[in-house]
């Protein structure tokens, strides 16, 4: 058994796990689970055990982001020679922070130079890491990478709805609590009308009742009025010290703009998998993890290789790609290919595969995404409003607007993500110039905080994801006919060539779905080869 | 106006309100933030303005805990001459962690030396901050005290109740998910059964249910069963990567067993005010907060001083100390005095007060609570369970368990928070051996992580406030009746001698409450002392 951190100590349930996995297979490593009393919160078990690669055996890893890397760095352990074309000159693809003083061309060519100041960046992909996204997060702790809490659902934040409140923002707590406290208000009056009495016994129903009562903060009469709300939705005037220091309870909103807010998909979006506590970030920007990465991977990686062709055939791949900075047109041959290339880009290479697979790839579409990054001379948010972290959310176009995780509480400059946008809206930002899409986000996001969000905004960054040019698109969109029709074959190896990423995952646009399937991809290649 | 840092900006929110505060008083700030379009989440409106002592006036505090240090602070920069008569050796009073090497000794002669790893700490006070505790907040930012956030919730956290599922812990996410999934397929079911015909119109009733079938993850029928809520309570098989890669839905818990947890509870307590998100934890320690303040009033704390008198005439103010090291009486005279000595230990000391405060005093009881850190060799909660900070709720004694929230995803040993009881139980551990109370805790404790617990053990040390020397409790037990009776006068300046800290306030048991004490009862002493 492997001991992972040589401190000599004895296997861990999870190494055990693996173990199990590598004799049985996943069903039994599940079944197993189950019996050791756990539900899996991931399918990962551990890094793979790819040790005994024929001598001499090559890889050529097409792209350079995380699943690519981690597809080189795990076949390399097992005694391939690897070798990765990237068509970029940094690691991480679609992992990426843009930092004061980068550069970025996008599609159309326009190109923005970051402003920001010394160590603000914003995130123009990925951006949180959940709890239960156990490959990132192991790979983050082997190969070093610093994290920090990812704050996710913030009480204090704000929800603006067009339609309730004549568009004032509210609090998220205020809003939360109302709903939920009127819900249990209600269902207790619909006991008494006897509304359930032939779905539970009388007993149950008092049950139900005492449960309401707590939860929803209810008086003694099943009421959801001023007074024990305050607890949660806060006070008109909060406690204090001394002499004047007694609180003063708020009055609860009207149901009806409760309702008009929209305010229950807020709540149920902060309680799915994705996003519960406890989430994380890298400190100093997501793009840590692909640097990281990167350096486990530093010689192996061709930089700035555009992949124009990728042939086979009984012997070996052939892989054709032009040097970005010069032109020239070159090739690399292998035994095997893994290819991570986004599909949308893959589609428009000359690939030699099978129909299946080609249709496949011709088959799922991508994702639009508009991120939009906003420099703040002062992190107002926190200082005036004791907002930390978090997301407001708005029925307008740019969504939501995010308060950094990072550098909480200091002082200084702070980057807001001032816009996370899909579906139509974000093709209408795309469709803007950079310039625009900032001050748009600007213009909408100065909802929740008139006076302050255009006062101090210093520069911003707007990167729409339709127009990167090493995607062409933010993630791969399956629906139920095309995952039928095409998914396992996009996962199969064709012949010397397997695909790999967040496309040929069920955590989609998620870098743990990217890992997963890197996984998956090099196990069965690793196989593949080994019966060849 | 006062600019806080330096950079030249002009004056934030919190300033402006500061100096309408200053001007117009508390009414007028309030109402001029409602004006303002925000509902106050503090009563704190910045650091006190009181220049202007008269000159050599001088003040003796009493305990240099937060609220005594901060009032020497203030005092201090005001103009008076003060010195703080403490009776540890430290700053921080409750505030207060305890490392490696540290030695305790508890009332009734128990000395327990801590056992911790380098970095590892227990918080025997207060462990958290919520972001709307603005005074400590400011302090700590003024003061340089680096924060971290602290996690509360944690949905992969566990919750056990013996009364449910035969004594096994299930996941937070299960159980909440559950709960309100259940609470909305059951007002579903009495809209549907009439019960609210008589409150709502049929408009408003389908607007409800539509709601509820978001909120509550319910299928197209209105029923909360296997499918939606997994992307809430978590899948029997996660999704993953590849070929395997398809989720399998897990079951939700029969109701009846639901309730039977009580999880109602827990969901409950996560949303009040002082548990809401972002919470934050000094780096290194809770006692980091101390320590920073006696940094700030070093030159005016004389340590190792036992009070036993407190006298007062028309002249100023004499206080008889024990110097603890020697036994040595000494005595200390100044024109006021700021008291922030616990009133248990008050009570004790021959005070020159009018009856009614000496009344007050003696009228309000403290709490006892026990705290116990339990190091662990590995983290594997972090490692085996994906928990990365946050609370395991039991009903048994211990009552909760809480995973560090600093150092997460590090290697190594850590610290979990063992106990955290109260009432009745905490009488019981605090009249067991510290030894004892160790032994319990892991033996409760074990029932969340069985076969891990005890087994990753490695030492641990007990704080139990009833025995604590220097506050013979937790904190102080306001009721309706004794507010009413004495809070006022236990506020109100008595000739030269005003009392301060968080039995002086609204915020009870929070160090939030002992600040805000403390400047309003030097604001007050301040006016007096000019009005002499």
């Amino acid at each position: 058994m492997r001991v992972i951190d040589g401190l000599g100590r004895g296997p861990t349930r999870r190494e055990v796990l693996h173990t199990i996995g590598m004799i049985g297979g996943a069903a039994t490593l599940y079944q197993m689970m189950t019996v050791m009393g756990h539900a899996a919160e991931s399918q990962f078990t551990g890094p793979p055990n790819l040790s005994g690669a024929r001598p001499g055996a090559t890889v050529l890893v097409l792209g350079a982001g995380l699943a690519g890397m981690l597809a080189a760095y795990e076949l390399g352990k097992a005694g391939y020679t690897v070798r990765i074309l990237e068509y970029n000159n940094r690691p991480g693809g679609r992992n990426w922070s843009l930092y004061g003083g980068d550069t970025y061309t996008e599609l159309g060519g326009a190109t923005q130079k970051v402003g920001f100041a010394q160590g603000n960046y914003l995130n123009p992909g990925p951006w949180r890491i959940p709890y239960h996204h156990r490959t990132i997060l192991h790979y983050c702790k082997a190969f070093g990478v610093a994290l920090e809490p990812f704050i996710q659902l913030n009480h204090q934040a704000l929800v603006h709805s067009s339609k309730a409140f004549g568009g004032k923002p509210q609090r998220y707590r205020e809003l939360s609590s109302d709903f939920e406290g009127n819900v249990a208000e209600l269902l207790g009056k619909a006991i008494d009308n006897k509304g359930l009495d032939s779905v539970m016994t009388a007993e149950d129903r008092d049950k139900l009742k005492m449960a309401l009562r707590e939860w929803g903060l209810l008086d003694k009469d099943m009421r959801y009025v001023k007074g024990r709300p305050s607890r949660r939705r806060g006070y008109e005037r909060p406690p204090g010290g001394g002499v004047n220091a007694a609180p003063i309870p708020n009055e609860p909103f009207a149901f009806k703009d409760v309702m008009d807010s929209g305010i229950w998909r807020t709540v149920a979006q902060h309680m799915q998998t994705d996003h519960q506590t406890t989430m994380f970030q890298p400190v100093g920007g997501m793009g840590m993890i692909g640097k990281a990465f990167g350096r486990q991977v530093a010689d192996k990686v061709r930089f700035g290789a555009k992949v124009t062709k990728i042939d086979q055939d009984a012997k070996g791949v052939t892989v054709t790609y032009t040097d970005v900075a010069s032109g020239t047109v070159e090739t690399a041959t292998a035994d095997y290919c893994v290819c991570t290339i986004p599909l949308g880009i893959l589609s428009q290479i000359d690939v030699t595969a099978s129909d299946a697979l080609l249709n496949a790839i011709a088959a799922v579409p991508y994702s639009n995404s508009v991120k939009v990054g906003l420099e703040m001379k002062t992190r107002f948010w926190e200082e005036d409003e004791a907002i930390y972290g978090g997301i407001s959310y708005t029925d307008q176009e740019i969504a939501q607007i995010s308060y950094p995780s990072g550098g909480m509480h200091s002082s200084g400059p702070g980057v807001i993500l001032g816009a996370y946008t899909f579906g139509p809206a974000s093709y209408k930002f795309a469709g803007m110039t950079p310039e625009e899409r900032v001050a748009t986000a600007l213009e909408q996001g100065a909802v929740f905080h008139p006076g302050k969000y255009k006062e101090q905004f210093s520069n911003g960054v707007a990167v729409a994801w339709s127009r990167v040019p090493f995607t062409l698109g933010c993630c791969a969109q399956w629906n139920e006919a095309t995952r039928k029709q095409h998914y396992q074959t996009l996962c199969a190896v064709d012949n010397r060539l397997v695909l790999a990423g967040e496309h040929a995952s069920y955590i989609g646009c998620w870098m743990e779905g990217a890992l997963l399937s890197s996984l998956d991809a090099i196990t069965r290649l690793h196989k593949r080869a080994l019966e060849a």
